[in-house]
């Protein structure tokens, strides 16, 4: 077995080139079966396993920086740098993290967990050597899906009017998360369906020059052939319009064809490159192969069996909500950002096909588009990750609240998120959308109460609303406490009160004490004078402490006079990955926490 | 005079249309005379007078949307939508506004303050009438420069595939507010240069077809060579490539062929469109179209000797720094977003230009771009207005603060900021970046402390640095009260207090009571044991009152079990355009309203 003796890219480059595909299979099974127990990213790394083994035997990391976009796809290379002992940790507690890290790594030179980042962390990277005079490429791998985030192109924008020694590996496996969309989806496959272009236009442009002029009329022709060949056809591809040097399409499974073209890549200097590989996600794992979408993420699963079902949760719950009133109410759109699958839309776009809006990696547009579809009188819901909707919070405050649109944000992953960590965890929304003049939050606390916070935001309020869950299943024998209120007193006899929202509701549920549940995240004098009996308030919160609910709350409180004791858990750093019970339990928001906080204090 | 008789699109339709040039003339004279006298933008709107003609001449607004993308392109437009009679009240108090709005107007679709929007809400108002069966075309007009960011990309790339009636006018006037840079604009250029373009290849697609085959040499050749062509240059123009109907470029300063262009840009039907425009910034004011920069953004000037010395501010305070340091430290990098003169990097971009960086209208990758100069060892600064650092709140999260980049923002336009209005008030900057973890925030309140406090970020701190300041020039006789520490106290022998930074502390030192001026952001131990020794505290904050900093002060002096009063005057709403010094006095912020909220109370 020869990944066993792989401790770093060096050692891969001993093993002997007409073994590579044995390495590769190796790979390959060892990311099976250890996904299939960790869970995490399959179907991604099983497409760049080639590309990994090709790029560690061509290119000299750490030196030369390697950032793999999105980082999910980035097992392969852990692997290759010495991270191969460590990689049945993968996601769990203090274990490796599910995307690049440079704490865990000096092989990972950049975090890598949102989508898009790859190209200016490594354009920063590459102005930095040059400044710093220091030797080493910067070599971005990045999806096609990645690519249609806004900020991919702001970087390539920059990268391709340098000079710098920068490759851009376009991981081409013709699909985002979701299924590609959108033109730049539509023209790479336009570019691979031509695959012998590169070819063509070199023997085109050689040939041109030997043409002999024959006859006038003809002669014409073929002289304003040929500039216009010259002016245009070196233009042609959209890359090279910007200003990189192109090389491809390659096939990103053949390991000799890619270990070929990162070499050539090597031998270009001075020039931005893009290296075009076109890649199958799953690739090597039937099930996932046919399916990739369900072998995106996923949770642990039987090797034999492959992924089943995926259980009900939140996001099926809001999937099944939205196509109820959709039906009721023509006007209602659904948006996602390459989502469909995990926000739960997969029905809503079956059934609404018309009304159903994948907009690629795109949450700016996302937001803006829906604010566009709003000011016509629709009713635009754009279901999104917390942490992934923080890339439009310019576009929630200027394109649709200071104008008061009507759009609605179902915000899924909104808490800790456990395994997927830092980059993942839905800990700011609270706080960032509470600061924006308009904007109604409300927090279920399960299933029941989404459906119906879900029906008020879109039929009986106006304005910016959000609906904010987390990433679980609701609890046995929940029970609706909204109806219409924007906060739940349970217990009003204690003299010491909970104050929470959302799943930690849950939690609080279980403990001895009073309990004020806020439905909607917002403080108004029939709260206070509320909370104003008790003479202890502990406010436990599932989110960034500065900013945050608590201690708006405790703020409003202070102003209005309380006089009693106000105590605030909540969340104060960025949280790794680990188990949700057990990152609770650590912050103090489980319900052992809850009791002992109230009783010892 | 013509110009005073329109008042709505119908009107300038009654125009003969060999008129139109008179008409334009008049409108270029309007607009430099009210300009001079109220401020605002000055070049972008001369540089639109026949392109806006035309279009209002051919299209149907208001049932056709015409949305002016960043909206300070709109003068001509509001002129020719029955507003022409108020435009001496642009920009003043309960006047027009300096952007799209909706509430002013019905010709405004949508609201348009920021860059690279209009793509985006024009495809929502675009699917909404398809969704709707409403009859209207939607027209963004969009700058070069909005082009370069990645949300009006994100747009692009939805709208291409698509089949909806947009038209899309690219108004490239071959720069945005400072030179534009990077590839996209190298590309406009090269396809300037090429204007013989799309006659060419129709030309050529046709006479190919008849091509007749001699020899066989030059048969097979031809073959090859027209099977070429029909791949590559249909798809050679990047809009076509993305799927858009191409006209252009065309004189955007030829009122008839702008009328050509838009009339068969109507013709067409289910399919977006692009017309690229070519125009010049400041036409027909000499003074604005050799130094179109310094036409950008005005204040008010004399017409006859155009725009003097820009008054020394902040910006320029905060340029003059970074020059110093810069010199001292050869690590230092200055970053804008197509703003090098707005946030006074003009120095530094000719003193450094090795270490300087204009990215374009490109928030978002400005900021990850700093975090990868600063991964390796580089001190990058963005300097940047406060509400387009909104734009990258997410890149701040997920790029610089969890691996704590050394990043330094020097956040222009912090507070209010006058007659730019609601979209454009720094409100939220205090508030987003407290919330996250390990992010240090100064507020100078004059020159000195802004120097001090750039050199302590700089050279004495590490992680996510933000400076904050004012769109102001410094008061008189300002005295630096930093040295170091991260909060001042003046006068504690009084029983009340004032809380306050930035600015406003240059107002509240004028009052007759103590006051507490925050240098950092930053509420620890030490200030809240002192401000506990104070009966009543009054709070005043020049941001959003909720998630601001008097309420994570007040929450915090709660759980410290503060007795006292506090009282918060902030700001809960989105401040329109006026005077800074009315709206400071209309929020109660003003060195009146101090005394007479802390006495009364």
């Amino acid at each position: 077995m020869f990944l066993k003796e792989i401790k770093s890219p060096d050692d891969l480059k001993k093993i002997p080139k007409n073994e590579l595909p044995q390495l590769c299979d190796e790979i390959r099974s060892e990311l099976i079966s250890t996904v299939s127990n960790t869970g995490g990213h399959l179907a991604s790394n099983l497409g760049v396993v080639e590309l990994t083994v090709a790029l560690h035997s061509v290119f000299n990391s750490p030196e030369d920086s390697v950032i793999f976009d999105v980082g999910h796809q980035s097992y392969v290379h852990k692997m290759l740098t010495g991270r191969y002992d460590q990689f049945a940790t993968l996601r769990k507690a203090d274990g490796l993290s599910g995307f690049m890290n440079p704490n865990e790594s000096i092989y990972d030179p950049f975090i890598s967990g949102h989508s898009s980042t790859s190209l200016s962390s490594g354009f920063g990277i590459a102005k930095a050597n040059s400044m710093l005079d220091k030797e080493g490429r910067v070599i971005c791998v990045i999806g096609d899906g990645a690519l249609t985030g806004g900020l991919a192109y702001e970087a390539l924008n920059n990268i391709g009017r340098s000079n710098e020694n920068m490759i851009i590996i376009l991981n081409d496996n013709k699909m985002s998360i979701s299924k590609n969309v959108g033109a730049m989806a539509k023209y790479l496959s336009d570019v691979r369906t031509r695959s012998s272009y590169i070819n063509t236009k070199r023997s085109v442009k050689i040939k041109l020059n030997k043409v002999p002029l024959i006859g006038r009329p003809l002669s014409r022709l073929i002289e304003k052939t040929k500039q216009a060949l010259k002016n245009v056809i070196l233009k042609q591809n959209m890359f090279e319009a910007l200003g990189f040097y192109y090389l491809g399409p390659v096939d990103g499974h053949d390991i000799y064809k890619m270990v070929d073209v990162f070499k050539s890549a090597k031998e270009i200097s001075n020039m931005p490159i893009v290296v075009h590989a076109v890649t199958t996600k799953g690739k090597g794992y039937d099930f996932a192969e046919s399916s990739p979408e369900s072998y995106h993420g996923v949770s642990s699963f039987n090797y034999e069996e492959g992924v089943q079902s995926i259980s009900y949760g939140y996001s099926e719950a809001f999937g099944d909500a939205i196509c109820e009133l959709a039906e009721k109410n023509n006007k209602i759109c659904a948006i996602t950002a390459a989502m469909t699958d995990g926000t739960g839309l997969s029905k809503f776009a079956e059934m609404y096909p018309d009304r159903f809006f994948d907009v690629g990696i795109a949450e700016q547009h996302a937001v803006t588009f829906a604010a566009g579809l709003a000011s016509k009188g629709m009713v635009p819901i754009f279901a999104v990750y917390s942490s992934f909707l923080q890339r439009a919070f310019d576009q929630i405050i200027h394109d649709c609240s200071i104008i008061k649109q009507h759009v609605v944000f179902c915000i899924d992953r909104a808490g800790i998120v456990g395994r997927d960590g830092a980059t993942h965890n839905g800990l700011f929304d609270a706080a960032f959308l509470s600061e924006i003049p308009g904007v109604s939050i409300f927090a279920p606390s399960n299933y029941s109460e989404l459906k119906e916070m879900l029906n008020v935001a879109i039929n009986e309020r106006d304005g910016v609303c959000a609906i904010r869950y987390p990433r679980l299943v609701e609890p046995k024998n929940a029970e609706n406490h909204y109806n219409g209120n924007h906060y739940y007193i349970k217990n009003v006899t204690s003299s010491k009160i909970i104050v929470t929202y959302g799943n930690l509701f849950n939690l609080a549920d279980k403990t001895d004490y009073a309990v004020c549940k806020l439905n909607e995240l917002k403080i108004d004098d029939k709260l206070i004078s509320e909370l104003n009996k008790f003479d202890e308030i502990y406010f436990f919160e599932e989110g960034i402490e500065t900013g945050g609910i608590g201690q708006i709350l405790a703020s409003k409180m202070l102003k209005a006079g309380y006089k009693g004791k106000y105590n605030l858990t909540a969340i104060n750093e960025f949280v790794s990955h680990n188990e949700i019970d057990a990152l609770l339990k650590k912050y103090m928001l489980d319900t052992d926490s809850m009791n002992r906080i109230v009783s010892e204090e």
